[in-house]
């Protein structure tokens, strides 16, 4: 029974598990719990007791190890849709005992085996104990080069336990339990099956330390029942942090587990108001132990708010790597005009920017005399010529357009546009590219949309160069200005995506993105900045930034992927546009941002330094971006000569 | 004129250049140099004085770079075998100063290109001047990209100036200068034709400092003018530490190059006793200002202890990779017995264990009544049934020696050595495998030499575990235990050569290998042992060892490329044998070191500590090592299930 549908989000629908012990009874466990409300089970499939060093090795006969019952006991769809296999959490694949280790090793590999054998979508890997997990990683590793399509959960605790409820012991546990799975993980090599179960509890630590995890692939959050508070009537309830917490693991997909017993005592046949559910009692069927906080959680999951139309729109868009347009070299299609054409905040813009410029041009005591020439360059199917037009309405300034389009099928629209619009005095087609176009006259105005998601990636600087000569030397450009922005971020979602190409070229390549499961690390700086027009000595469209961030010291060490990358563009004035996050466009969706991945993923030590290095190179043919880091340790020129990614002149 | 030969050595010959400054007569400033006795000339290709940006660019046809000369005014061979082009000193990439940059990048890639069309073997690029040199690094990355054959010699002054009489600025010098070559050659990404000329002035750095450069790759030695003292006579000459250095630089082919104003005031006519040299100067040809200079070097070169025969023998052999040989799965080949069986050193070791081992195996009174049962497994063609029946006859003991050997081609060739040496009624020779002969009786002492030059790699452990049923309960194994050891590495030569091909099966494979130059970071530590007979309970020859290495804190930084492997082996009480460095044993050749690489470098801070972890795995049909680094950061599980690189059973 998942926990309801929120409007408008058509992704994965949210399920919640229960943690379960060791039960010879398989069937009974899974059906009393699914009565119970409960999507899943978390279930050790061996039992607890079983050390194979002990058995007798009593003749040639092999033993059979003791599993809850045979794969017969449930339907291969009960397995495989209701049981995440709990693998024992006696096992310690790095104790100092030998004997032990051995012990553990054997398990591991025979309940992930079984596990396999039952076709079951997941197993819960125990945490790693020590400071040391090198063993129990290469052992997993080992089990992933040739496991099925089941996913390993590492079970981790969000927050490194003052006082182990489960052995006394907590000396082992001083470490920031994100380095656990980033050596684990790391050593192996982002394995895809190999993923996260959050262990939460009462203490939380920072939000910048919380952030890391949603660019981590983190597919349970197994909540315990002792992390709960409790309500004036008695009931479950979460502190505000666990609640912001939970509504960011229900947007991010991640299942939730409870786990642990019943601490709350609930009057009996009494049903808490703000849960929306039928009470299983009254059917005669025992409650759950557990209900309560289940119900806790699907009435958090079903207050959440609900998405705005853009993110609705988006969903389908997250985490999606595309590759950037290459406007200049292709022409774009119909259906592509069709989705950008939408964008009405952005054309307000662009309108708000004309009004203000022709303000500026025209004094009123001019305005009956005087015309400005406006040249919309890229006019694509004409949204800029129509929002130039209602900015001339808007200010009665008298205007003359030329909308130039070196897309010819982009033309025959333009044509017919402006037949069906009646501006056949105000508006003149050219079928050209902009930076060859011998004009019949210089324009007061040059008004583009040739900005990419990382500003100049489209070559806008190039394309607005080319028709510098058009404009009067006191001409406006619309944009006058764009920079670029880049912030480190931890995306393993993304770059296992990129590594999945097993090429150089992927990995040297930038895409287009909407970024949802990200760890933004640290505030974005800007890179590149382009103004137009442009009258300086040095002409050069070539540019090379150094970058240093620094983050936050209470976020912990952080492990990053790659780069994100925006832009802001000051059309005129105070009028911008742009989706940097700090101060993007509300409301606007031509833009995702760009990703620029790394190669080798670079773990930051807290405190340590994140040198970066972009570089803009031109050649007579096509512009591309170099990048690298060499703090806190160097990586390779990414991206040398355009060898993999290049924007064709 | 080559610095001559020393008795032995075939390797490339050793030459000495100069540096010279700027001349239009390039053709004089080559015939000067050569008469005066150098092999080569380090020369600006040029004007010093050129800034492409002051140039006017006086209308449509391009200035001409003042070269110094056309093509035409030296033969081809001249170019490219008595010129290395030297890039203009005055050029600074990561200048604050955009203009100075640009003008720089011009110019580097002017003279590249000047160079590359001329074919000259390499240029020398000045040394970076700042703390950061990226930009530097990725104009030249750039350039390697599409390179011809040069090489590209970055200068690098071998010890931070105090003083640098160049331009007086001393402030940003205060770097290891190892750290400028290391950024730069990994943003190079270790590229092969990007390589290193020292410059080796009048101080020198720690013992382990100047150690590193020997695994890096170092074309030339720049030696000044200023570094050397002056002997009883007037003459210029070298300190007992840097003459050692010199002698280091001949040892690792790496050339001389003289820089500077002559500083000695030779007497005219006179000729340094020691210099072994025909005085040009009465052939009427005024003798080279620099030609002491060239003197001493040359009698340096020719006072070099002759190599001896062990070396003369692996000399071809230095840092050339190969595969371990698979003597369990493959038969050896009579060439490979024939160089093994040479080995008089480890068969005379051998013939020492067994005689003690019959000492103690029959006291002096049983002489006459008891005969002592000696099986050797993998008798190859009978090196091994020699020196025990050796070691019997110098000790008195009688012998039945049981010959066993898998390989049927080197049975005969055992067969006919019996009816050669008539051991007819000493020697049965079994045509079996160890592991599955039905033996007629159980030996006292089991002879074996399967040892790989990381002891157990050719699985001596499973061949005399098998083995050990035909040992009686007391009996002796010769070898009785082995170890074996790693130590970090760099080695520059043997990276690039594993990353040539370009995937990831070299990257997961041990390669035997004649380590010349590298640089041993730390002492080597022991990683796994075994003990035969071994009758304890845990019979497993699985194997899990972390180790943690400290790089010396007057190394400075330095890059780890892999780990050079060894073994050491009791044979019998204090007779060992093994080819660990600090107590290997002497003039043995059957063994070269190993060496496991990493699929990334590790650069390791001066005092952060190096942790690896080695694993010995055991599959049914083959053993197989894994292998990582979880300190200063984690790399990848390398070799997961054996997936590269394997030793078959």
């Amino acid at each position: 029974m998942p926990l309801g549908q929120r409007v408008g989000d058509k992704s994965d629908s949210r399920y919640c598990g229960v943690e379960t012990e060791f039960d010879d009874d398989m069937p009974h466990v899974l059906a009393s719990n699914v009565a119970g409300g409960f999507d899943f089970i978390v279930a050790p499939l061996m039992d607890p007791t079983y050390r194979p060093s002990l058995e007798s090795s009593g003749g040639c006969g092999a033993s059979v190890p003791p599993f809850a019952g045979s794969d017969l006991v449930l339907s291969p769809s009960q397995w495989s849709c209701h049981v995440v296999g709990k693998i024992s959490s006696w096992i310690d694949l790095d104790s100092d005992d030998e004997g032990f280790r051995m012990d553990s090793e054997i398990v591991l590999k025979q309940e992930i085996s079984w596990a396999s054998h039952l076709s079951l979508q997941a197993c819960l890997l125990p945490a790693p104990r020590g400071a040391s997990c090198s063993n129990y990683a290469r052992c997993v590793n080992e089990i992933l080069q040739t496991l099925n399509n089941m996913q390993l959960w590492l079970r981790i605790p969000l927050q490194k336990l003052e006082d182990n409820p489960m052995d006394g012991s907590s000396d082992c546990l001083n470490v920031d339990s994100w380095e656990w799975w980033n050596e684990f993980r790391l050593l192996c090599e982002h394995h895809s099956q190999l993923s996260i179960a959050l262990d939460i509890l009462s203490s939380l630590p920072s939000g910048n330390s919380l952030g890391r995890w949603f660019g981590e692939p983190v597919k349970a959050a197994i909540v315990h029942t002792n992390t709960f508070l409790t309500n004036a009537r008695g009931y479950p309830c979460l502190s505000k942090r666990h609640q912001k917490l939970m509504a960011l693991f229900l947007n991010h997909s991640i299942q939730v587990v409870i786990s642990g017993k019943p601490l709350h005592d609930i009057p009996v046949g009494s049903s808490e108001p703000t849960a929306n559910h039928i009470d299983n009692n009254v059917e005669g069927i025992p409650r759950h132990p557990l209900r309560s906080y289940l119900d806790y959680v699907g009435y958090l999951y079903q207050k959440m708010e609900p998405l705005p139309e853009q993110e609705r729109f988006e969903l389908g868009y997250r985490d999606f790597l595309q590759s950037p347009l290459q406007p200049l070299m292709d022409n774009l299609e119909a259906q592509t005009y069709e989705t950008f054409e939408k964008d009405t905040v952005k054309y307000l813009q662009y309108q708000r920017a004309v009004a203000k410029a022709l303000l500026d041009r025209v004094p009123d005591e001019q305005v009956a005399t005087s015309t400005v020439v406006l040249m919309v360059v890229g006019a694509g199917r004409g949204p800029l010529v129509r929002a130039s037009l209602q900015a001339a309405e808007e200010t009665g300034r008298k205007l003359k357009v030329y909308a130039v389009e070196k897309n010819p099928n982009a033309v025959v629209t333009l044509h017919s546009l402006v037949k069906l619009e009646g501006w056949e005095n105000l508006v003149t087609v050219v079928s050209n590219d902009m930076r060859c176009w011998d004009a019949p006259e210089r324009a007061d105005i040059l008004v583009s949309e040739l900005l990419g998601s990382f500003g100049d990636n489209e070559l806008s600087p190039e394309c607005l160069d080319g028709a510098q000569r058009i404009l009067k030397q006191d001409g406006i450009s619309i944009p006058s200005m764009y920079t670029s922005f880049i912030q480190p971020v931890t995306a393993s979602k993304l770059y296992n995506d990129v590594k999945s190409h097993k090429d150089l070229v992927h990995f040297e390549t930038a895409y287009v993105v909407k970024l949802h499961s990200v760890a933004r690390l640290a505030p974005s700086q800007p890179v590149f900045t382009f103004n137009h027009p442009n009258y300086s000595a040095n002409k050069s469209n070539k540019r090379y930034k150094k970058l240093r961030f620094e983050i936050p010291s209470d976020t912990g060490s952080a492990i990053v992927h790659g780069f994100a990358g925006y832009f802001d563009a000051t059309l005129y004035k105070d009028v911008h546009l742009g989706i940097e996050p700090s101060m993007a466009t509300p409301n606007m969706f031509s833009w995702f941002a760009i990703f620029f991945p790394l190669r080798t993923p670079v773990c930051v030590r807290s405190g340590s330094p994140l040198e970066v290095h972009f570089w803009r190179c031109c050649g007579s043919t096509k512009v591309w971006y170099e990048w690298s880091v060499t703090s806190p340790y160097t990586l390779p020129i990414h991206n040398s000569n355009g060898r993999s990614y290049w924007v064709g002149l």
